[in-house]
């Protein structure tokens, strides 16, 4: 390969893989033989207190920070924010990245986690519709059990975007004397009927298509059809009106046989990310989505995070149309502010919808360290 | 049948079909043999000059208001508003209510205007996918001939809602000087990017329908699954985030192999739609919205909405996540605004969404009474 620019961080990193004998999980199945993948940037200190838990979104998987290699074109998805000298500062913290269980990636380096895709254990053959159930709590457990093998304790915060919001808050409630700190963006805390509606039409999409064999498909032979589909509607829920707009507008596309850019380019963007994903782990991560539920039969969100860690950051995205502030944020904004938590909020900016939680992240760049930084005062 | 309650209109309505022996699209093709159905409500006057145009939505027919039979269930969907003493006051108006070429409904009384659905006149067979693409002009256009063949010269008004809007809209494009007011619902002056892919991704789920055979399903064997699954987006994308919750919320399904009420709500809901509607027709009338540029190459919406009817009356919706008002709604209000044009904004309330247009129009009454009746200043 031939020698390239040197990149805007130096951060080099590479994926682990951490093996779990057996994890319970919330639906009462237990998985024997998880693998967890992982990163790690920056170093536990002597008193291991210095740790970060950083945990991603969707379609993402723990690749948060750094580059592989030095030619790699695009950094990990927080790249912006993680780092030396950077708002979570390398030179201070160990940051550790962590897939979620159920991770719907299957490109290489990414694809180590247990998920619907991996042989089950007791066949030797991809889990498929066989996976169980999962839900954003397994995700946490699995996620302490890593950290204890790391020989992390405490956090010194949780930190995500959208699902690695969620993650945040299944850790709040399930471990809050484990954290002292949750940065979540663009995270909702349920998924709401809306949403539930949409996820399942991605899923519908994915079984429409022949080659799903009702997910019994050959790997070999996935149902990209059907998935590239699926990944259009979330790109679409997901970006932003206005980048949207600013990138193709009403631009007829060049090609014959396709009517207009926009199309051309959803098309072409949707069938490269299908190659990266599983279907099966994908229909499984839509329904680990529509399961996540923060109150779950409690009276109310504010019975919810009274027990929550000491500082809460939140980092809405104004015009984001799939976790629709009105809908999603303020609800639990309201909650914090009723229970006199140490909240700080900071609204991220419009142009990239739900995604300026990823893509506009520098944009809190202050929020996070002053967040990260600042003295508790409880 | 057994008697049943007095429905609270009276209004008695039933389907009529103008044929026009040829219609030229805006594309440069030529229909022949083309059917146009309509309903009429109230009396052309002696001097024919107290006609309104009512347009429908991308799913609906010219069934605005009234029923077919006092036993009938639901009336037209705008009866809240159009009927002897309403807001549309048919005791005054003469209320041609017409379907847009192109229309998606197979079912009776509604499928009788030419659509991808009618037979092709060179070949006896259905259009399908050589239907030619059609615009919101081109309805138009089929509207201005019915109404010649009906004696109808200048109108009060052409109101609808969402594509009725659409079409509103184009006629102060095309006619102007036969048009004196214009009343749109939830109406956009384009279609904008990430609209034009939710649209695609809406023709994705047909095409990924084995049954779909490129088009040329057999009229028995229709594409169902995918185009099930098409109108599940559309009803999600028009629907009422609030609505939806309360209906639904997050409750699980009474039955198995589904996870929760609203999927399973949806599925049944979609499924019955489908069945009224028909695929390479649905495809075809996608097309024509994603074709919807009222500005179309023009420097400015100022410069075409300066040549405009009289009197305008918007009606956006509040929460409406499929025409968002900050996107579609807030320019042209600038643009008529800046023209010193009669100008009326109602805004819809939020439960139903987009659907306000439709099911909360009540709500504009007034608006819409004042509109038409309150002297034009010009």
């Amino acid at each position: 390969m031939s020698p390239s620019p040197t990149p805007a961080t130096g951060l080099l990193t590479d994926k682990r893989v951490q093996r779990l004998s057996e994890l319970p999980l919330a639906c009462g199945a237990t998985l024997t033989d998880v693998a967890v993948g992982y990163e790690t940037y920056g170093r536990l200190n002597a008193d291991g207190d210095n740790a970060i838990l950083v945990c991603h979104h969707f379609s993402g998987s723990s690749h948060a920070a750094g580059r592989y290699a030095t030619a790699d074109e695009a950094p990990g998805w927080w790249d912006a924010v993680i780092g030396p000298g950077k708002a979570i500062d390398t030179d201070r913290f160990f940051v550790v990245a962590m897939d979620a269980l159920g991770c719907v990636r299957r490109d290489s380096p990414h694809g180590v986690t247990t998920s619907a895709m991996s042989p089950n254990p007791a066949t030797g053959r991809p889990y498929g519709p066989d996976f169980p159930p999962i839900a954003p709590a397994d995700m946490v457990e699995s996620q302490r059990r890593v950290l204890d093998a790391l020989g992390v304790g405490r956090l010194v915060a949780v930190a995500g975007p959208s699902l690695g919001a969620v993650q945040a808050f299944a850790w709040a409630d399930r471990y809050p004397r484990d954290v002292d700190r949750i940065i979540a963006a663009i995270g909702p805390t349920e998924l709401q009927a809306k949403e539930i509606g949409l996820y399942r039409v991605m899923e519908d999409a994915i079984r429409l298509d022949p080659a799903f064999q009702a997910g019994r498909y050959d790997p070999e032979s996935p149902p990209l059809n059907g998935l590239t589909v699926a990944l259009k509607l979330m790109m679409l829920l997901a970006g932003g009106r206005e980048a949207l707009m600013a990138a193709w507008g009403r631009s007829p596309a060049d090609g014959e046989g396709i009517e207009w850019a926009m199309e051309a380019w959803l098309d072409r963007e949707a069938r490269d990310r299908a190659g990266t994903i599983d279907a099966n782990a994908w229909i499984s991560m839509l329904r680990a989505n529509m399961r996540w539920d923060l109150r779950a039969g409690r009276d109310s969100l504010e019975a919810v995070v009274a027990g929550w860690p000491a500082r809460v950051l939140l980092l809405p995205a104004v015009a984001d149309e799939l976790i629709v502030p009105g809908a999603y944020h303020a609800p639990l904004e309201s909650a914090l502010r009723a229970t006199g938590a140490d909240l700080r909020v900071q609204v991220l900016p419009a142009a990239h919808g739900h995604l300026a939680g990823l893509s506009d992240i520098a944009f809190a760049a202050d929020a996070i360290r002053d967040c990260l930084e600042s003295p508790l005062t409880r």
